[in-house]
């Protein structure tokens, strides 16, 4: 969550006469998307967010995160929709970036998920994956294995300094996670963000499927143990089975996991929290005394990440053997 | 700007039933306020400002700053209202703070105000100070000369680090503001901070004043000088007169300055030109890299000082001899 770039009156006036958007009635920066600029905007024709993209989303992936939304929006999911400009752009500059308006969306994120809100999140995974089946667009996930060692040879020098023999630990991981990571797992197009902060909710409801700046395609299960590893350990990194069964279960509902890919589950979870612990280590190492938020402490998936090491099959995570 | 303290759901949610709120349909943090964290919050009774008042801001001062916004939207002035609970108070308190709900005022403020906007500023600033006229309660204003020393002497070993030279400049200026420094203007209640961020516009109109936590009972005129110096300075920190006589003018066209006030503008523009020079030392030297907003250099506020320092007379802010 941030808002790094300043944008003036008048650049935003002429912005949104690019989109017939009327009258400007209130503009305000919000605190959320760690990656870029956030503003809520609101004119005669409603409600808006503004984002403007900042240097670490790619301006090439842009076309496939906002076709992405689009589509999935297009589908029936709760997914801000691209708002197009009187040229039927979706993708415009605003103060030297590339920016998007999509529609707003009400809701609240869940600071701390309950079981039900862990199984809405299943089941919208699951109608996520499917809606995803026949989108066109391609992305690779740069945050997969390959992009797991690059992180690793920035952050090896260093991380011992964050926590002792962090580096060791990592490159063990790395060394154990290549020979076994699978690769023939059924694929499409994965969120790999979904983070409570990335959920609205209205009452018990998904309203609200956001930031979609990770979104690429790869291994379907990934992004379910993505979200095991952000929605159902408990804030003292405790794990709650009861609410992974409940994610499973619901996500299963919609699209039942192969057997190929429930053997996976465990370690595709230590993937996801490797993962999450290299850039959340890299993030602590590059951090800018200058942004207006600031890194997440990387030990919570060091946690994560040795709770999965010593799971045993995927019924640890509440799944009915089968 | 900044968000500092985050809430919950649950603590969110029971805050707002105690002011029967009804469903919480949103909820953002928002990049407002230096001092508070603030956050927009919609229910199914509209929008709101949630602010938590963080360290710098004094519990003590709070009923002062909330009736004071009560006191000016009752008579008219484009104030946030403070949401009373159905127990009748203004301040509750939320995640171990004070904290209070206010309304939500549309508009935009102006990031480079325009010379109709200093009259209509002027305007607004004039009505605040009748407004304000009746209002019983009494706070000090902390920032005042004495004020301003305690504050150089927090700075004066590390100023000279930021700018060369700045300590001796700094102490020289209160010297020359200590005996000089007005005392008998007419008093009453000021804004003390009402700069373009704190102003909403809509089309030309004001549309909404914000941010009372520097008010304070002191000489009106200093408030005045505080606009001019936060509203008729170009970018490159030059003087823009034409600005400037428009502001003075609506000014006075609601509330005429004595002829005592005008005399002393020079000086009242030296002391707050000073003011704000100390705290933005203050607050560079003490900046906190894990702040969400960082804060401002403080040469931009040494330059204006040295402007006001060769003003002759209130003339050369535009005000025609009389």
């Amino acid at each position: 969550m941030a808002v790094y770039t300043d944008v003036s009156d008048g650049e935003l006036q002429s912005f949104l006469e690019s989109y017939g958007m009327g009258r400007l009635i209130s503009f305000k920066g919000i605190a959320e998307g760690v990656e870029n600029s956030n503003f809520l905007v609101e004119t005669e024709k409603g409600r808006f967010i503004l984002t403007l993209y900042e240097k670490r989303v790619s301006a090439a992936d842009l076309p496939y995160f906002l076709g992405l939304m689009e589509h999935l929006a297009d589908k029936g999911l709760p997914c801000p929709l691209p708002v197009h400009d009187l040229e039927g752009k979706a993708l415009r500059e605003l103060a030297g970036r590339p920016a998007a308006l999509i529609t707003f969306l009400d809701g609240i994120s869940a600071r701390r998920p309950s079981t039900a809100q862990c199984a809405a999140l299943g089941d919208v995974l699951g109608r996520l994956h499917k809606a995803g089946a026949d989108f066109q667009m391609r992305r690779e996930n740069s945050l997969g294995p390959d992009g797991w060692a690059q992180l690793f040879e920035a952050v090896k020098m260093e991380a011992n300094g964050i926590i002792p023999d962090l580096a060791d630990e990592l490159e063990d991981e790395l060394d154990a996670l290549s020979g076994k990571w699978p690769e023939d797992l059924p694929e499409g197009v994965i969120h790999a963000d979904l983070f409570p902060d990335n959920v609205l909710f209205l009452d018990s409801k998904v309203s609200g499927l956001i930031d979609f700046y990770f979104a690429c395609n790869d291994q379907l299960a990934y992004d379910v143990v993505i979200c095991l590893n952000a929605w159902c350990f408990e804030p003292d990194v405790s794990f709650n089975v009861t609410k992974s069964r409940a994610l499973l279960e619901a996500y299963q509902a919609v699209r039942p996991l192969s057997a190929a890919e429930r053997e996976a589950l465990p370690i595709l979870a230590r993937g996801a929290a490797l993962r999450f612990l290299l850039t959340r280590t890299y993030d602590w190492l590059n951090r800018d005394a200058g942004a207006l938020v600031q890194p997440k402490k990387p030990d919570e998936y060091l946690r994560k990440l040795r709770f999965h090491r010593q799971v045993r099959s995927a019924s640890d995570y509440g799944l009915d053997e089968s």
